[in-house]
Parts: structure tokens; sequence; C-alpha cells
């Protein structure tokens, strides 16, 4: 991917790409990407709309949390309840996402296209 | 990601991006284009190159080759060996993974610097 190789940046390079794999990749961070780009969701909201269990749901957004893509909010409501949204810093990964929508979409293109 | 939001835009759109992730996640193959970005490899190179053992590294070439990422080329030498080299269509994930580079880059840096 570099003009100048060496063991050193290319290594530099790789983690640096996995990093954005951790953050973005798995079963679900895309998922909840995806619904909570149409705005903030309530815990409950997101469980149902994901599909997912509350356990796993506690834990992605836990990891999204702690990795600045997604604030949460407990409101002073009767029962508590805690709201989930995108944060400014999630727009972001608009560059990588849209890279990864583009080439998605031209390779199923190719795949079905036959090669 | 988009300007202008529908169900079906929306789907597609997470779709292709899902389509990406299938084709570059996963525990081995940013290691295997790594590699055989320095150039083509034996298939013991790779499996020894890469830590992977030989069943996992079938079926991951097998993956990437069906993917038109990674050719299959038999020598004939004695005993007979199998190159492994990158494919020209796998110059298009060039503009994905520099922009999961830069992105990586600069979120370690954040992560690190505090937030």
């Amino acid at each position: 991917m570099h003009t100048e190789h060496t063991a050193e940046t290319c290594k530099k390079a790789r983690l640096a790409v996995q990093d954005t794999l951790d953050v973005v990749g798995g079963k679900w961070k895309l998922v909840l990407l995806t619904i909570l780009m149409h705005g903030k969701r309530r815990f409950r909201e997101l469980s149902r709309e994901a599909g997912i269990t509350p356990r796993i749901l506690s834990k992605e957004l836990q990891e999204m949390e702690m990795n600045g893509l997604v604030s949460r909010t407990v409101c002073d409501t009767r029962p508590v309840t805690v709201e989930y949204a995108l944060t400014p810093y999630s727009e972001t990964l608009k560059e990588v996402l849209d890279a990864m929508e583009h080439w998605g979409q031209q390779h199923r293109r190719k795949i079905i296209g036959g090669s």
C-alpha cells in the first residue's frame, strides 16, 4: 500500500487497518451504527430493532462508547431510561464506510457478473 | 452515509459495507494480503510466515481466490509446488485499505492521547 516499504512501516500500516477493522467489524457494530444514523435510540429500542440480546448489546455499546463513537445519556424519566446516539466523532468514519460501500458494490457486480 | 435516506438505499449500503468486511475482515485475510504484497509465495512459505496451519490457510486462500484477489499457479517442479500471488484486481482494494489505515492511525492517536 506504500511506495516505500520497510518492515516497520508495513507492520504499522497493518496494525492501523486492523484497528479500524476492530472498531467497525464483527457481527453487530455496523448494524448498530446504521440504526443510530437514523437518530438516537433507547436501549430497549436498539435491542429490538437490531435483534440483539441485552447482554450482547450492552457489551457492544460499551465498546462503541470507549471508542468515542456513541454517547450514552441517562434521562430523568420514570423509570429511568438510557439513550444512545452517535457522536460527532463517529462522522470521521464516513470516508472509510464510503470506500467500503463503493468497493463492496463493484465487487458484488463483478462476482455476480461472473469472472 | 447518504444525503438521501430510504430503507432500501440504507440496507443496500450496509450490505455493500458488509461484503467488503467479509472480504478483508477476519483473522487472516489482512495478514495474507500484507505478506503477498511483498511478492508471490509458495503454500509452505505462506503457512510459515503467517503462522497459519495448512488446513486454515487452504480455506483462506480458497476464499481469496474466489474473490479474485489471489491467483494460484501450479509449477512444473519436482515435487509439484503451488505459488500464490496477488492479482491486479486486488489493487482495487487500495482505496479501502488506505482509508482504513488513515482512520486507524488517527484513532490510535485520539485514544492514546486521551479523550
